[in-house]
């Protein structure tokens, strides 16, 4: 069983609750993160609080009282529950008021909602799916407009995956006026010769903390990168693709739309700039 | 204190609680309906219900044990909380599943869960706003693209809401590709001589169960019906507008983004919509 925090509490996952009136529950107002965990410590965890700064500021969305403790919590949550890989996940609410209402509460006498909890994880960073990659299919992206902001709103990318797993594939790439947006809970790139191509940042893609990391170390590896649009048809030529996200750190995809990218199995530069990640990040970590 | 019902039980609203892990809250996996109560009896129970089937089948979300017996609940709960006109709120989400995930979980081992609470409104359909009118403003639609499913994906609208309100005004039309969607959480109209103009149904709105009564009741009256989109520009020149949902029935709009509509005062044919509706509804009503 889980420990688990919420508001202030550290509780066995089971007695974990919030009311029906908050807002997360009954208007999907709320926000969340997810940090890795590798060899018991943090990857990338001040990119992931400075989003989530973000991501409440664009809402107009208090901090909770404990937000410069996070980092605190986080740890406790990893020794508690002895995560040596694997995830914490993150989530702020604008709170539960008293009655459910289209119009914000009073931040004055309703307080937001902070809770974490563990996913453990062994193998994730040795994970097997690496060294086969992974098959996409592309699906319309339906999504509100604001992607930027890492909302709790993940219902369409939900009916994504399930598209995907329909397809007896594993994970889908959503299309915006004929170019790729992301994954369904990760950025999107494929590559060309020496050159990586990822979507550029704005609105309609969130800004990936692994996204930013990687796109760091590729440039200082000398590969090329350009930050723009791509066609799924594009994509299928491409000598290379996979993606990113705090989760899967870089994870070749070797079909798209039942086309084999390159010869089927991971790239060079996917495998290495998974490598890459894993031990820059193993070493910054926190 | 409201006795609310959830998953079978019905409890003191500050005892009812949901898992963390429950999908409306990690995902916004959840849809909902709201249901009028006047003289202490349900309007229009049958379209709500029917609707509410509906989005659990746009979804692949299974109905909970309990959806036949939606009307006894909210007898019941209009009963025990002694509502005479006010709204009966439900929402279904697809369970607490043991952890996070993107995948949809086992519906063998993860339940539906459903919750209702009602919302005591003294006065409702005598609402002394239906006198005077609504002021709103426009805004971009930056929702998701299925907006006939009615899920708890609400954070746009509200965010609508407070525009609104920032604006010193009560309501926001949302405007997607030149033309009018619909309101923050309500259908919305424009009059021009005896023709009433509403945007046609498609994914692009809600398809709105008082919609349909007016629509009915407007035809009944011998007045023209034309369901297709409208600008701004072609509202703001309208003889009278309005919107319709559940909760406020037909409430005249007087002002567009600060342009005053007809004489700045409910017109007459929202007036005797709303008059129609009331009465309609309150024969029909069980």
């Amino acid at each position: 069983m889980r420990t688990v925090y919420l508001n202030g509490e550290y509780l066995p996952e089971n007695e974990a609750q919030v009311s029906i009136f908050d807002r997360g529950f009954l208007m999907a107002d709320g926000v969340y993160e997810v940090t890795s965990v590798l060899d018991g410590k943090l990857i990338d965890f001040d990119g992931h609080a400075k989003r989530l700064e973000r991501s409440l500021n664009e809402l107009g969305m208090q901090k909770p009282d404990a937000f410069d403790d996070l980092l605190d919590i986080h740890r406790e949550l990893v020794r508690v529950n002895e995560i040596n890989e694997g995830m914490i996940y993150l989530q702020i609410t604008r709170g539960a008021p008293n009655d459910r209402d289209f119009v914000y509460p009073d931040p004055e006498t309703t307080k937001p909602t902070l809770v974490l909890f563990t996913q453990n994880k062994p193998g994730l960073a040795d994970s097997p799916v690496a060294k086969t990659g992974i098959k996409v299919i592309s699906i319309e992206d339906q999504r509100w407009a604001r992607r930027d902001i890492k909302t709790v709103q993940l219902l369409y990318p939900s009916m994504a995956k399930m598209a995907a797993k329909a397809a007896g594939k594993d994970d889908a790439w959503m299309i915006e006026d004929g170019k790729v947006t992301e994954g369904s809970s990760n950025n999107a790139y494929i590559v060309k010769g020496n050159t990586i191509i990822t979507r550029h940042l704005g609105n309609e893609i969130l800004h990936g903390i692994t996204r930013a990391a990687v796109l760091r170390f590729a440039r200082e590896a000398q590969m090329q990168v350009e930050e723009r649009g791509f066609t799924i048809d594009e994509a299928k030529e491409a000598d290379e693709a996979f993606i990113t996200s705090a989760s899967t750190f870089v994870m070749p995809v070797v079909e798209i739309d039942d086309h084999t990218i390159g010869t089927g199995t991971p790239g060079p530069i996917s495998a290495r700039l998974r490598e890459i990640y894993l031990e820059e990040s193993r070493k910054a970590a926190i």
